[in-house]
């Protein structure tokens, strides 16, 4: 869910807070890059063959050998050791890599990567193919930016160390999941085992290898994001007993109950006549306001961005009530909803069918904001619904987390900016993305730690066919695999220095 | 659409007020018998090739060709006359046979059959193969039953006369179409055809062959049936201006108006709060009750029926408000009905997807009863969207026609039952069958024709795999090819009288 939410955040609000470049602060520094160098030819095969190896969740594809393919990578990569931890779904992978300093980071990486349908790709998506583009190189394939390529280029910086025999100036502490794109049902499974909690709390904090870099070189730190719940609600008349087990002839709608009219009545409930504002009971007892920062660091996007050009992508003439572009991003980050994702039920081809259905289904999504929590929202749904009668309509909760939100005042965030601005790239801080990523199982309790996507680079397509990762760029405001492997060890370094700054 | 709902009212409404045999009224008799004896072998033939090249206007499948075949057909088994009639869809055809009697029959042909999955099917479902069934030796293929098997056994009648050179005792006007099972949007315009008007015009009422005998033997004469109206609503995002045009990233749902919710909205407003009756302005006022004639012929067959075993066939453990039998029977021939045959928007796969759909369409058909019209309820249901602001949603009438009812005292349904008297067949009246055949555009003006559905002979799975039609029978109360054939023979001649009783 993460990046395609992110590429919207970075749509609407706009990037760029121009901040000068800084000073070096990365010890033979020169080494370290030749060593990312020399490994280039190498880290893109790897990416490539990690490519054609995909961890599908919903498909229940290499659901059982994604995570030991993880923690072989890990491993190669330089952490001493790593572990396959199971859960009630796909194994989590977690991993440490001790330095012996007195700061340790958290990364989180996601190893599964979305559906995809090869006749859509111009490239076979499993291929890792080069191809050419305005940007310059980029590998195209499933997972290529989304999010192998990123957490590829941390992987490197973190080879590097092993390659020139030096230690890093900060422990890591990795965990991974394998369900990430089936809204992260199993991921606090992970989290909850006490060995990988236990080294989790030791971090400052956490992110995730992200490549949002704009034309411009510009990027965004993602301070929060709204939480999401992935549910069917389905009316079905085997477990009504009243509607019929199969499809009948229509006709019998006179004399038999519809579970597909069961289903419109039920979802109809779910939202006010407005066909937008969620109408769930007590949905908005714990929804906080924005804050007049975050609402000044999203007016300062808003300034930027181009609203008609937004407009234009999304193929929408207004907005929601037809407000102006300032209120519409407040209300992007601010708003709670119940999202219908799709539709299904009886008859689908062309034209007509003369059937009753024996069953019919919404597939719901619930993007949830500060401080709403996943088992919060489930149960006033099942409320909601049970209150109107409606106990007959199953809700078939697939994943879900609540939302997340980090302090610009972190100590994670300080040092990520301090690279950034020694980096001279054009930052913004984005204060709730209107997508949704599981930061929570590391904002909430018991961790309660910083958590952010950080990364430069760049690439594309998400959840689309033709995914692509930028490998080498054309414009130098931009950085290539290389660059962003660079980066990290950079930030490293930064982090370091920031945390033994802040023990002073 | 006819056969189905009438499967379903063999089903409710059970048969049977037996009745003795009468005395022969065919002159010549044996000789022929003998000649649809003699012809059984090339019948057949003529039925499984006419299989093999089906007409399906949903899918545009041999839409032009159809015809052309219908009108060879007709002209080969003895119809002096037949001319392809255009309409704007798909054509119909017109044929007499003027035997210089004083009696006109008036005959309707579907030649359309329903769509089809060969995958369902145990047999290739062009191939007409003869299969060994309970019930004897039937034909296995798409259109079987529905209608091509019932219509081939009355060209054989017809033929017999060609055959042995002798003269029908009626003349017979044929109307046959191609859009039957898209529910008949153009049937209208092939009898406004002044030509067809003018020659049908002289008929003392209209049938369409049928095989609906069950196995104790009995039928029965459908007096009239609802009325539908096949329609899809359809929300998108590009109609109304205000949602996506295309699926965009479900966190947009914050700002953007979602076209699946557009639609659950209006649907909503359609029918009232039990899921069941419907709510659209005004739908009542031209509803006629049953009167106490059709009841008494609708409890009758209720009385002989076995619920237990409907409700299981059915997948029910109620009828719509828990209902008894009875009360329930009523109503399926009382209520007028908005139906939900299929819902599709956005993601219909496994599971969930982030997307807010761009457009989504529900399925619809109307039933009605006596009095409500086609143009009528159109008019209703565009009002009532109207009125609350859905004009953006898009309403695609794809098909419909009113419902249709038949004096049981007309002399065509006196002429039906001495027939149905003479070869022993038990039969029920039928006042109303909850599905819909296009009667109504014989029954309503400018005609306003008795017209029925008659015949015997048996078959199944009307729209579903592996539909069949009897052609040999093993149990000799139920008739086969040739004895359907013979008894619209014995037909001829018992309309010639009962006409001619009439007249005197």
């Amino acid at each position: 869910m993460h990046s395609f939410g992110r590429a919207i955040a970075a749509v609407l609000v706009a990037s760029a807070l121009a901040v000068s470049g800084a000073h070096a602060q990365t010890p033979n520094r020169p080494q370290l890059a030749a060593a990312i160098k020399a490994e280039h030819s190498a880290n893109v095969k790897r990416l490539r063959d990690w490519i054609a190896f995909p961890t599908i969740a919903a498909e229940k594809i290499n659901v059982d050998k994604g995570a030991d393919y993880m923690r072989a990578l890990l491993l190669d990569a330089g952490f001493q050791q790593a572990k396959v931890i199971p859960t009630s779904g796909v194994p989590g992978v977690f991993a440490t890599l001790d330095a012996g300093a007195p700061t340790t980071l958290g990364i989180y990486f996601m190893y599964d990567v979305k559906q995809y349908d090869p006749k859509e790709w111009s490239s076979p998506p499993l291929e890792g193919r080069i191809v050419d583009r305005p940007e310059g190189r980029a590998m195209m394939g499933r997972g290529a930016v989304n999010q192998k390529g990123p957490e590829m280029a941390f992987l490197s910086a973190v080879r590097a160390f092993k390659q020139t025999g030096r230690k890093l100036p900060v422990n890591i502490v990795l965990v991974a999941e394998g369900e990430e794109e089936i809204a992260s049902p199993n991921f606090h499974q992970v989290i909850a085992n006490p060995e990988v909690l236990a080294a989790m709390s030791k971090a400052v904090g956490v992110f995730i290898p992200m490549a949002g870099q704009e034309p411009n070189g510009a990027t965004s730190i993602d301070l929060g994001a709204k939480g999401a719940i992935e549910l069917q609600l389905i009316a079905a008349g085997e477990q009504s007993g009243r509607g019929p087990a199969k499809d009948i002839h229509s006709s019998l709608m006179a004399v038999v109950e519809s579970p597909a009219w069961r289903l419109v009545k039920a979802l109809d409930t779910l939202v006010a006549d407005d066909g937008y504002t969620p109408a769930i009971d007590g949905w908005f007892e714990n929804v906080k306001p924005l804050t007049a920062r975050q609402k000044q660091l999203i007016a300062g996007g808003v300034s930027k961005s181009d609203e008609a050009e937004i407009k234009k992508q999304l193929g929408i003439r207004q907005w929601i009530r037809n407000e102006d572009f300032l209120t519409s991003s407040y209300r992007l980050a601010q708003q709670p909803t119940v999202n219908i994702q799709g539709l299904v039920g009886g008859y689908t081809g062309p034209g007509g069918k003369t059937i009753l259905p024996g069953r019919a289904e919404a597939k719901i999504d619930l993007r949830l904001v500060p401080d709403m929590t996943k088992d919060e929202a489930v149960a006033k749904l099942k409320a909601h619904l049970a209150k109107r009668g409606f106990d007959d309509i199953i809700v078939n909760v697939s994943g879900g987390y609540g939302p997340t939100e980090t302090d610009e005042n972190s100590l994670l965030v300080k040092s990520q900016i301090a690279t950034l601005k020694r980096a001279g790239v054009p930052y913004s801080l984005s204060p709730r993305l209107a997508g949704s990523w599981p930061g929570v199982t590391f904002t909430g309790p018991p961790l309660k730690l910083p958590a952010v996507g950080f990364g430069l680079g760049t690439g594309g397509a998400a959840h689309a066919p033709n995914e692509w990762y930028l490998i080498t760029a054309r414009n130098p405001k931009v950085a290539g695999f290389d660059q962003a492997a660079m980066f990290y060890v950079d930030y490293f370094y930064d982090l370091a220095r920031v945390a033994g700054q802040a023990k002073r």
